[in-house]
Formats: structure tokens, sequence, C-alpha cells
């Protein structure tokens, strides 16, 4: 289980290189035997198969009683009995003697470990206690081990793979790293990328369970690893997620994109994510909150993953990338030019006109076939007469209203190679692209098919990445045109972190109404006027004093919800109105909750006319307090229009969260009311997150229901709230 | 442009076969040179070279004045000089020359033309000119058009191809009949069927821009024909788009899926599709009512059609399905697990736990790994040993909380096939499914990458689809659930559509209140007490008889908002009141709107509490009048949640309306509220769409504003409405 208690201490990052790049490996579980009896070859060998055929320079020993060598490598009968120091081993061995082996490892002097055994937490409670023993030699000793229940590591560029699956030959060395808690996954995910898409590799890490290093730390390694460009994971579930935070504001503060794939964002599949990696998954409102706050990339499909890792690590295509929705389109099929503004449409990019001096050179330049607009159907005369086809690219690299030309091209068309046209455009965009100083992708109409190595290389070489379909090729460039949004922010927006010194300790329960109130008012959140009075006298002074009307809300820590027992009454216009009001709570709440104990009743001045929202603090399991907000009566209710965020907030990711809010417009001013104090709503946030990080642990949840929004320049104010302290 | 006068007539279906299976054709743009000046092949020789290479039983002649044969076929200088009945004629000739060409051929009893040259209504005034000569002759003469600006038709089991394309060899026949107004996507989507999917086509009909033959005619003469199981179109616009309401019923009592991916949803691809085939795309909210009411299947994307034909056409799966969104999974990857679940909770689909039967089962029967449920990680272990698979499939298969298995099978792994292990499992899923009574599909993890067609193909014969990538297949079997739900209520849902007499002729601008309520009273949509008074004593003595509280309003055709000019007045409790606002509302109109005619003062019971809902009437360009409902306030006017649908509704499909409103459990009792009556919104709907039905083309539009959704078993009450006529 995790815990969010590093939430305030700096992050000391472990040096994963006795893991990653190991100068002398052991393997324990290799053979003479080249097959086993189910006629597979042993684990343990194909790892050193894998080591050799890959060049691993560093030493190569097995571990086996039964022989003096294995594959040429030799063999001593146990980890202390290796006469040189060995970095990492390698354990391809049944789950049940995988403790102890580490454990006698880490006494020899091994400082990290590939478990590719499964059976640990994923399982039932033996396979947990395995991993609970890893988890602590990782913990205390310092041990890095890479799974268990994985593939393990694979270093390109240290030729260094410890490494459990077969490697097929052609191996593409390049600027991605994976790291992917499924094996599986792992392997479709880099073959698909060099084969489909032609992005080279860096590592391919399979961490499975991480009972030891995870995928925070390969994040953290990959930032610091000079080879890598741009780093990938698909990630089950988040072992450290304050380092998470730390470390995706690292990779975006050294602008190396993080894409990830989050899988278990359903009930369902985080029992699967459970089940398969010993993983808690989180809420995925919680989890997009972090990645959108770090500048996470964040994709939701192993396509839409292929196609972000191939355009951000399209150098030439980035370098050309100034930001910017509006995309040119250029395809010979005219129905293609309708389903790609579809797609563009549905994820938020602009497919503008053109601008009315390329409209009048196009059709200059070229004959009349149908409009010259944006998107430019080329139409069958593309086709026939290959001069068209250059004219309309360079129109729209030139065109002023366009940020990313796209081109379809039936690189992956299924139809046999000579009835294939892609090529000699493919020359043509390849030209284009030479003296462009505007990005160019490509992208494909139907999803699927051979993806001809002629087309994708040469244009990939060009700076030109090849994208599969409409609707995944519009996603992708929305994502790059985000990263580019919150990379432009990050650098405007000043650093907003100032530390908040944490809350000394308070009593657990329901906070006292007027203590909560001070609390608001130091960090900054307007209430009510409002004072507790323990007879009728002291109310009607206390209202006289603050001013007409008022309410009367009974004050008890027993009672949550105080309408539901007559605790509340609204609306109070003079002192005797406040006398008898007070005689009445008392009567109705003592005969409908006889048991709770009355502190007195609070008044409050009554707030003026405004925006009901609602604003809280609630405890995730991953991140600790995260913030709330929303919009009171039905949109929370019913729509559950809230939005999420993590803790410390910005004004501007304060901002951010407002947006997104279903229901926002209203917060302009509907059925002719003015628009409200927006930027005050923000600044109640932003101090609402302060004062969820100073409180911390101590925090169970805090809820501001009504926060009265004012009309604009008038602020906003809390008028009933609930902290519950643990 | 499309009107909708066809409605009220029932369609007459044109006979096709002359353009669909002629007995002769005449092609008219073929040449002894058999390169153009562009270096390419003439159209018309391409025509004819399909035409020998497919076997065409039936004569082929052409027309140039240059020649006595072409291609070994003889040729005449013009048509009229053609000695036997032509049944069609082939145009591939410059646009200019189409309309000339086509008049002539009528009037020598040609009954049909297919014509590939661009240039018409998706052109400028010249072009749009050209497309109504050919209207004229279609409609006129009932002369047969393909086209213009299209490919032509490919009729597979009539070896009659009338296509401008190369097609491949190894053309595979097969039971999918493919209407796209796109050319290039045409051959793109059956290609893709064919090598990608195994899936064989009975037609392929690019219709361009519907000049003659609309893509309904398409879809009836598909229905009618024997060798065609599945109808699937890519359509930019309808032209006939109530013969495509009577058409998709049709279908779905033939039990003929149509499968339709609907361009032109946003306003730059309407713009793009009006450029590519002079279409007018129509409003998207309005074809997914269309869709949804006559049981079309409504796909997003290339890929999601090609999967919904591949599922729909494949005949053992189909039969096997008795409908339900309960999937099996079973991987060899957990990280597919959870990915493949999330896609399914996000699409609408189960993916339960398997019984206690099974779990124990499983148990007994295959080791411990993992824990035996669904999502079912059949993880290394059924790689490694080949006994392990077929058991967990048949668990899946056996299991009583599964309506469909669906099996992750690496098809179209891109890694080199000496690393495949998708074989033997296909061979695993082969003979499972020759006993299984349960629907079984496989999907793969990554779409794109080559398809194995020794896997594809035996199991498309076994009766188990191949998929691509986990959100495709999961969105295919949601859609695939979706229509057997469609299917099974049009067969409970009693007939609805009792035909509604047309109004008489009304007056045209805004109705006056009284006659428009007596008009919803007719519809049996009930009214608050309503009487229209011209004195302050007809006010009072109206209000006394029809109880106390009463509303005023100002009656009068010159004002729309009546509150806006102070003509309202709300919650009178005696006669007094009411003299008293009676004149205060004249003389606040008479300054505030001194030019408009008064009629008088409209007196009104106060309805009851209840949810305030909006219904209203709108002109549809293409089908006339719709209907909407949505909540008052908030949701409708920030949110937009209005749902839509044509008439006649039957009070299911009313139901259906209300229920895919965002706030559909406010009408559930939220807040403290009790139930809605939701039956008597649904009848209030239901005659309203009957109400539409008869007023037809008078009515302009129609607001009912509030319509009062009173607590269950209290009916509904329209307090105020507006209805305009043209």
């Amino acid at each position: 289980m995790t815990t969010s208690t590093d939430a305030t201490t700096a992050s000391a990052w472990r040096d994963l290189s006795p893991l990653m790049n190991p100068r002398s490996v052991a393997i324990i579980g290799a053979s003479q035997r080249t097959t086993s009896a189910l006629n597979r070859e042993p684990r343990g060998n194909r790892v050193i198969r894998n080591l050799k055929g890959f060049g691993y320079p560093g030493k190569i020993v097995a571990v086996n009683p039964k022989y003096n060598e294995v594959m040429d490598c030799p063999c001593y009968p146990e980890i202390g009995a290796i006469p040189e120091p060995v970095d990492c081993v390698i354990l391809a061995v049944p789950n049940r003697h995988v403790p102890d082996l580490l454990e006698s490892a880490a006494d020899a002097g091994v400082r990290a470990a590939v478990v590719f055994s499964a059976g640990f937490a994923e399982t039932g409670a033996e396979g947990k206690e395995r991993q609970a023993r890893l988890e602590t030699l990782s913990r205390e000793r310092g041990f890095l081990i890479c799974g268990p229940n994985c593939y393990g590591v694979l270093n390109v560029y240290g030729k260094a793979p410890l490494f459990a699956s077969t490697i097929p030959p052609g191996f593409l060395a390049g600027p991605a790293a994976l790291v992917s808690q499924s094996g599986g996954l792992s392997t479709t995910i880099a073959n698909a990328l060099m084969l489909n898409r032609g992005v080279g590799l860096s590592h391919i890490v399979s961490c499975g369970n991480q009972a030891g290093a995870t995928v925070e730390e390969y994040f953290n390694y990959f930032i610091e690893d000079e080879n890598t460009r741009v780093i990938a994971g698909f990630v089950e579930g988040f072992k450290q997620p304050y380092k998470l935070l730390e470390v995706a504001r690292k990779a975006a503060a050294r602008n190396k994109p993080l894409i990830i794939l989050k899988g278990g964002r359903s009930e369902v599949s985080q029992r699967a994510a459970a089940t398969h990696s010993g993983s808690l998954a989180g809420a995925a409102e919680v989890i997009d909150a972090a990645f959108r706050q770090t500048g996470v990339v964040s994709v939701r499909s192993l396509n839409e993953l292929m196609d972000a890792v191939s355009i951000f690590s399209c150098d030439k295509f980035i370098q050309h990338y100034r930001g910017g929705r509006r995309i040119g389109v250029l395809s010979g099929s005219g129905g293609e030019c309708t389903l790609v503004s579809d797609a563009a449409s549905s994820v938020g990019l602009e497919v503008p006109e053109l601008t009315e001096k390329t409209k009048t050179e196009l059709q200059e330049a070229v004959a009349d076939f149908g409009n010259m607009n944006n998107p430019l159907d080329g139409t069958g005369a593309m086709y026939d007469d290959e001069k068209i086809f250059p004219r309309l690219l360079q129109a729209l690299i030139d065109d002023a209203h366009i940020d990313v030309v796209t081109v379809n091209l039936e690189a992956n068309d299924p139809r046999p190679k000579e009835l294939k046209s892609g090529n000699r455009f493919s020359a043509a965009i390849e030209k284009a692209a030479a003296s462009s100083k505007k990005p160019i992708a490509c992208f494909s109409s139907i999803v699927g098919g051979p993806v001809d190595p002629e087309i994708l290389l040469p244009l990939r070489a060009a700076g030109v990445p090849l994208m599969e379909g409409a609707e995944c090729a519009t996603t992708t460039i929305r994502n790059l045109a985000e990263y580019h949004e919150f990379q432009r922010n990050r650098q405007t927006d000043a650093a907003t972190e100032t530390a908040v010194a944490p809350a000394k300790k308070l009593p657990s329960g329901i906070m006292p109404a007027e203590a909560a109130f001070r609390l608001f008012e130091e960090f900054g959140i307007p209430v009510v006027p409002t004072l507790l009075a323990r007879s009728a006298d002291e109310a009607s002074v206390a209202a006289a004093r603050m001013g007409f009307p008022v309410a009367l809300k009974i004050e008890s820590a027993d009672i949550t919800h105080k309408s539901d027992v007559g605790g509340v009454a609204l609306k109070l216009s003079d002192a005797s109105e406040v006398r008898d009001a007070y005689s009445r709570l008392l009567d109705e709440t003592g005969r409908r909750a006889p048991h709770a104990k009355i502190d007195g009743v609070v008044v409050q001045r009554m707030a003026s006319d405004g925006v009901e929202m609602i604003l809280g603090v609630k405890r995730d399991p991953l991140f600790g307090p995260v913030v709330l907000c929303g919009f009171g009566g039905i949109l929370v209710e019913v729509l559950k229009d809230v939005a999420v965020g993590i803790p410390p907030l910005s004004l501007a990711e304060a901002g951010q969260m407002v947006q997104r809010l279903r229901g926002f417009a209203i917060l302009g001013g509907v059925r002719g009311k003015p628009p409200s104090d927006i930027d005050a709503l923000c600044g109640a946030i932003a101090n609402l997150s302060r004062m969820a990080s100073s409180l911390g642990d101590q925090l169970a949840g805090l809820d501001i229901n009504p926060l009265i929004v004012l009309p604009k320049g008038n602020g906003v104010v809390a008028v009933d709230a609930l902290i519950q302290m643990r």
C-alpha cells in the first residue's frame, strides 16, 4: 500500500545504474539443458542469448550448482561463490526461491536484481508476503529490484538486455524510452513503434509489480539519460504518487515529454489491475488532474500512445512547431477531408479557412477543380497531374492561418503494392519538408494494414511523422498543442509553490463553526460574519452588530445536517425575530435530536445574491488531500459536474479547474444575472489548496457549501462549512 | 436542395436494374490510344478492361467517331447509331459534354448512365447548372444516373464492374454491399474489408453527387438483393431524407443491418462536404435521432465501419448472439485485460465477474496462477502450457454470466513471423467455436500492422470475426447489442404509426394564446386553464371561475417576450389583485411597447410545483419538423442538454428521448422532491409529435416553456407556449 507521507519531504532519487547499466550480471536459472520440460527454452538461457546477441560489454556469469559453465559463461554454485563483484542478478527461478536468493545476493554485495517470476502481490496471501520481503529489501537496504512479474530491463545504448522476451533482429535504437507494467504490452508497443512508426528506442522496461524500483524512478532515470528525449509509459498504478508529481515537473522543465497511458480507469479494470500487478489504480479524475497539472501527455489507447511517441520524437517536426491548434489538411479524397474535419472538431482542433492570398494564388496556379479551401481536396486531378500535389502542399505550408500541415497519405493502404500511389507523393512531401519551416505530418485514412517502410522511413528522416487514422492523428496533434500550451504557461506562471507551513496538531472530529471560520479567514477565504451565541440576548446583540438580515444555525458537533432537524432559520430581519428563532431552534432540535450536545446558536449575516458553488477537500488514497469545486444544486448532484485539483494550486490552475466545469458559462452571467467574480473564486480555490497542504494528513475532509460568488468586483463569501479532522 | 414534401406520400421505388445489372453497356470516352496525354490509361479503357477482366456477361460497345472498334468491342460514332438496345451508358468524358450526351442517350432509349466526371454541384454556378440538367433528366424521365463525380458501380455477383478504379486481383465476393459518396473511400474501405477482415462484397457503389440515383435508392436495391445481407454506407448528405427513414425501417424489418458512417458532423466538415459532393450534411443531432429511431448502426470512424461490417456479416457469430452486453475477455497480457476493461466500461459494455461454478472449476482444472476472474489473464502460463488456453476459453464459453466471448489475439502483431504465437491459439479457438453455441470474437491490442491471413481466414470461416484494437472491438460489440435491443423493441413496440390527418390551413404568424392552447388540448397535451379577457371585469370573473392563484399575461401577436415589457403578473390571489394587475399590465406594455396591438390579457390558473421542462418543435432542413425536449433553466441554456426526436414518436421513443437527457435523474426526484410523472411527460412528447406531423409544413416552430411535470400520477401541464405558423 502506498501512503502520501513523502509529500512534504524533498525526494532523494536512487541511482538505478546497477540495474539499468550493470557492469556485470549473474543469471540464476540458466541451464545446460536448452529445452525445459515444457519444450521451451529456459528463461535464464534466453537472457544469456539476448545479452550475447546484443553485444553486452560487461561480464556474464551463471549460478547453478550443477555446472561449471553454461552457454560459455562461467557458472558458480551460489551467489556468494562468484569471485568478482556482481552489479545485478537476474532471477529466472520459481517464485518461492526468490526472497531467499535476493537476501543472499544483497549479503554478497550485489546491488540490483531483475525478477521475472509471477506469483507475488498479484496473487493470494502467500504471494503478498513474498512481495513484502522484496519491498523490505528495497526500502531498508536500498537494493534495486525490477519486477517481480515482469520481462525486465533492456538498455539499448548500454547494450544491456536483462530481458526475458525474445528480441527480434533489426532492433532500432533511438530517443524513446518505454516503461510498461505489463510485459506483454512492453514488447507489443516497442515492436509496433519500431516497425509501424519507424521510432527507435533507448530503453524498454517491463517493471511488473514495482516491488523495488518504481515507474517514478525509471522516469527519473530516463530524464537524466542523455540518449532519451521522449518517455512513454503504460502504467496501472503509481507506487510513489508524490514522486510522480515531482518527476513529471522535472520532465517538463527539461522539455522531455512524458507520455502516459494509464490503465485502470473503470471499476472492472481496477479489479483487473489489482489482479495483474497488485496495483492500486487510483481515481481516474484525480490521476487526470495530476497529469494535467504537471504536463504529462495523457493518452487513452495504445494507438494514441504510439502516435504521440512518434510525433514527439520526430525532431525536425517538433523544432518547427511553434504552438497552435490550426491544421491544414491535404487529401486526394474529398470523403477523407470531411472525416478529418469531423475528427479535428471533436478533439478541439481548428481547420481554418485559408487566407485570401493563398486562395487567389491557388486559383492562378492550379486548374479549376473544386473550391480552394481547407481541407484541401486534391481530387483525382492530383493523381493525374503530378505538378498539382506539390503546389497544394506548398500552399498549405505558406498559409499564415495554418500551424501544422497534415497530409492524408495511403502509406498503409492495404491495396496490393502495384496499385499504390503513395510513393510519388511521399517524394514530393520529402522535398517540401526539406525547405519548410512549418511542421508537416502524414496520416492514413484507415488504421491498420501494412505500413510501407519505403514511404515511412524516408519521410521520418525528413522530419515528417506518419500517424494512423484521422481520429488518432487529430488527437495526437491536440495533445501536442496542449503540451505546448502547458510549457508556455509553466514559463510565464510565476513559481507558486511557496512552501506552506504545516498546521499545528488540531483536535480530531468536526471542527466548531467559529474555529473553522477563523481558519478560513486565516487562509484568506472570506466568510460571512459569524458569531456563536449562547442565549437569545447574545444572539440579538450579535445580529444587530453585524447588520440584518441574519440567519441562525444550531451549533452542535453531533448534528451534521442542521436543516434536517429544524436547526436553521433564515432571513431574520430584526431583533425580535432573532429572539423568537433562537427559542424555536432550541426547542425543535431538542425534540428532533434529543441526544445532541448543543453548544449554542451561530448567528450569521445573510449573504447577498450570487452564484452558489461548492468547494471541498477530500482525501485521495494516492495523493492525499485534493481540492474539488462545482456548482451547487443539480449540476453537482445530478450531473456530477466537479473539477479536481491537487494542491498546491496556482491562480492559473484554479482558473483552469473552474473553466473545466461544464456549467462554466453560468459564471459569465446567464438568465439576466451579472457576471460573477471569477478572480475571487480562483483566489478562494488557491487559498483552499494552501489550507489543505497546511493541514495535510490531519484533514479528513472539508466542505464549503455554499460559497457564494458575488458579482464581479465583489468577491466571494463562504456561508456554511464543515471541517472534519482525523 | 432537398425538401421534405415527400413525407406524406408513400414512396415508390425505382427499379435500379438497368444501372446495377445492365444487359448491355456502351462506353463513351474509350480510345485506341491506350495512354492519355498525361501518360495514364483513359478511364473509358480502364472500364472496358475491368468489364472483361471481371467476366461481364453482357454486351459491351464503345462510342467514338474515330474508330470502328476499341479493345475488341464494336465502336459506333454516336449513341443513336448503336443497333442493339443499350441499358446503360458509361461516360468518361469532360464534364461539359455530359448533359447533352445523357439527353441524347435517353432519347435513344438508354435507361441508365454512370458519370465519372467531376465539376458539377460541388463547384461553381456553371457546375450547379450542369447538375440541374442531370437532376431534371432523372426526375422527369426516370433516367437512372450514378454520379457525377464518382467511380461508378461494381456488381460483384452480376459481374458488372461499371467502375473507374483499377480492381485488384483476388476480389472477394460476399454478403456486404457498400455505397460511398466518396470514390477514394469506396475502394479504401472495400480493399480493407477484403484484405484486413476477410469480408467479401456483393457491390461497391461510389455514388458521388447523387444527381440521379440516391443513397436511399441504393440501400433499397441492396435490401431487395438476395446476395446482400449487410449494407454499409459512407454518406455526406441525404438527398431523400424521408426515403431514408422508410428504407432504414425496411432494412430493420428484413433484418439486414444498415451500417452508416455519416460525415459532416461539424461546421468545417459540412463546408468540406458541400465542396466535395455538393451535399447538405444536416444537423448531427437530427441525423443521430433518425438513425436511432430506425435502427441504423451508426459508426464514427472508418475502423468502426469495418469492424461493424465484419461482425454483422459473420453468420455463425450473429446466429449465436442472443443479445446482451456482458463480455468475457481472455488475454495473455494482464495489461491488455486492464485496457479492454477500460474500453468496455467507456462504451457501455459489462465485464462481469464469472460465476462461482466457473471459478471453482477453473481453480481445479488449471494450475494456480493469478485470480480466476473476468477479464481472464492467461499470463505466461498460457504460452508455456498449451493445455491451458483451451480450458480458459471453454470456461468463458460455458459461463452463464457471459454473452459474448472475446479473445485478445496477436493476429496483427507486427513482430516477425517466427515470433508469432497467434497461430496455435487460433487453432484452439477454431476448435472451440465448432461446438460453441456462444458467439466468439477476436481482437488485437494495437490497431495496425499486417493481418496474418493464416489466422484471419480460418477463424472467420469458423464464425469468429477479427477486430482491431480494444476500443474499436468494444464499440462494435456495443453497436451489435444496440442493434439487437432495437430489433427486440421494434417487435414488441406495437405499431404506433397511426396516420395523422393533416391539419387544415391555419393563418401564418404567431397563433393567439387561446387558439394555441385549444390546439394543444385537441392533441391531448394538458394546459393550465386559460381564458382571454378584454377587461378587468372579465379577467376577475375568469379568475374566480378557474380558482386562485392566477397569472395575467398580456396578449399580443407583436410581443414575443412578454415579461421583458412588463406584460406578466404572477400569483394573484383574489379578484382585486386581478383587477389591479390588469390595469398595470396595460399601462406598462402601453408605455414600453407603444406600437404593439394588444388583444387583451390572458388569465391563467397558476400551476402547482413540479419540474419545469421545455418542449419544442423546430424545422430541420432535411427532416422537416423535429421534436425537442429539455429541462428548463441552466441545463438547456448553458449545457445545451436537449434530446431530439423525429415524428411520429411512440411512447417508448419519447421515453428514450427523456432518458438520454443528462439531467434525467432530476425526474426521479432529487433534493427532497418527489418522483415526477414521467409517463405523462412521454405522453405529451408523443402527442406533440402527432401535432407536429399534423401541422406539417405549415409549422414554423413551437415552444412550450415551461411544461410543468407534476409528481407521479398528477400529469403534466403546459403553462406558456408559442406557436409560429408559416
